[in-house]
């Protein structure tokens, strides 16, 4: 996500905090300072929302520990006014893997409430809710209650929150993938309408939070009738096979003319009929910033890249392209190139060209 | 914009809702029923923001028609929960043109304060600020501050504001109309830093306005060095050459398996050498869905058509792209198709092809 700075790093999993979140703390302080609290209450503000969000990035940390135990590798977890969002590589489809990295986040949130309880218990406090706001009370006391509202919130099995992916999992171990899918997205959607209209009435942020969930459950839906169709195409299929290569010889300057009277961007670098090299077109258009014209393609492509095999399911370049970021993947047959593929070509393929095939 | 609703039309304009403002209605009317007004208190609310509103198309329809009357086509007016938007094709960059159509918004702002103020005076009203709300007063009191407000608000210089165009357009009188806009972003930029800190401290709003302000005066600064840029550049000089073109004989199979292993969506149709149609990436789309295979290129291609010619400056195409909403124009020589253009090749020229020409 863009605007994000990071903070440090856990279990090699960086943590990185989103813009809006410094602005949030900021207004924090400045709202707890004007109403009397001075520097001290405005402080105490920004502790009190510094500890909140470090209990919630142990709840997704927890989640991000679990899935690079089973092996999905992490890319961050970000922090956002609304929460946190631990980025994975991909969404697990082995329902006991879901089961357990999504089971995880709830089962630490209620546990820290049950930890912050007993230390307020231990110090003689009222544990009761706080009347006027979440934020008014002995700081155990709040995070009792935040952790506990965390923790419940997040069981609602309602996708694609943590309860409805634990529902999915429990489903997909007694029924079809795609089903299990169908009916958590839709019970996910039933609460996103039940929170929109109760939301209308008592919480614009609720109503909101509704709408969230809605589009999001949907969201993943798609993704999942995605990935399972792709899983049935041969990478060979659906390539690009019109398409323009350079030489190592070539200068950046040959390359720019191509580049820039035609919509190719992404170029294969061959020699003698061999695939040696990518340049893609981040590396260009820096290329084009930091380098003269005359430039040799050879000293500016890179070498080391991911290939894939034609006869390779589409699902894979997919996960590739998602998981690398990279803009392209050339695909081979044995030592031969035969064209290459990326994200915008895979969408075009599953909307467009497979309808002859359905 | 997505998801709005076409309400109506005034002077030919399309006067459109999003649908975010149909649940603000819906919230306020929710809510001003439940704090015991009931079913009559809501519909009060309504009422409020509905006139409340109406107001603000007067100030939106003000620039629109005096836009028109200059020549401007304007595309419709979208009403948000942040107020009205008129979608203009282009931004004049007469400067007379844009003093006049950016004046007369807070013009009409200010003449419904003062006739809302002499109304309520008439009816012996109290026209002090009310105390608590805005919407708290009698609505006639109430429609006389929100229009003095938004009158005052929209004359302050802070570009793009209607008051930040017209210290532009009264700059670029007197000097050189990059070095005006410069200027009025400047001073715009500078009243959204302070929007931000003071709302900081006050109204988290008005904070997050000003940060809209300043990426606003922003995106308008680069937009406007993008067309004067591309008013030294002619047409032929940024064209795609590289492309594929169809017969009005082929079938949409044969066009579907090119664009399916290529990067082009759009083709131009060619006869004996001649451009006789267009199929476009919408119209390409729509065919592949709705009809058969074997349908030929003659019955879906568009044969009414712009094209620009090759030694036309860039900003014309620029221009026609971003008023018909069109995917892209074939560029000509005469009677000859030279290329065609499309916006991304225009951004991708203008940053990156550009370069060692400056």
């Amino acid at each position: 996500m863009k605007w994000s700075i990071q903070v440090g790093k856990f279990f090699g999993i960086p943590l990185k905090i989103h813009i809006t979140f410094w602005l949030l703390l900021l207004f924090v302080a400045m709202s707890a300072g004007k109403r009397g609290g001075g520097v001290q209450g405005g402080m105490q503000g920004v502790l009190l929302v510094l500890l909140l969000f470090a209990c919630v990035v142990l709840h997704e940390l927890g989640h991000s520990v679990v899935a690079q135990r089973l092996g999905i590798r992490v890319r961050d977890i970000i922090l956002l006014p609304i929460g946190g969002i631990s980025q994975m590589e991909r969404i697990p489809d082995e329902p006991k893997s879901e089961l357990f990295i999504s089971g995880i986040g709830p089962i630490i949130s209620l546990t820290l409430a049950l930890v912050f309880y007993s230390l307020a218990r231990l110090f003689g406090l009222n544990t009761a809710l706080p009347q006027a706001s979440l934020l008014d009370g002995h700081v155990l006391v709040s995070l009792f209650w935040i952790n506990l509202i965390l923790g419940i919130f997040n069981l609602l099995p309602a996708f694609p929150m943590d309860g409805g992916r634990v529902l999915r999992a429990l489903l997909a171990m007694r029924i079809e993938y795609l089903q299990a899918t169908h009916i958590a997205v839709s019970v996910g959607q039933m609460f996103a309408i039940f929170f929109f209209f109760y939301g209308l009435f008592y919480n614009f942020w609720l109503a909101m939070i509704g709408i969230f969930i809605y589009m999001g459950a949907e969201g993943e839906e798609h993704e999942t009738i995605l990935r399972r169709s792709l899983r049935r195409i041969p990478v060979g299929q659906a390539i690009i096979t019109s398409f323009s290569r350079l030489s190592p010889d070539d200068s950046l300057r040959e390359a720019m003319n191509i580049a820039c009277h035609s919509l190719q961007m992404d170029f294969p670098v061959m020699r003698d009929g061999e695939l040696i090299g990518l340049l893609s077109r981040d590396r260009f258009v820096k290329a084009m910033r930091d380098h003269s014209p005359d430039t040799r393609i050879s000293e500016i492509m890179s070498t080391d890249f991911p290939t894939i095999s034609d006869t390779e399911p589409l699902e894979e370049a997919y996960s590739r392209l998602t998981e690398a970021r990279g803009s392209f993947v050339p695909v081979m047959h044995g030592r031969t190139l035969l064209g290459f593929i990326n994200l915008e070509q895979i969408g075009k393929y599953h909307m467009l060209c497979g309808l002859g095939k359905r």
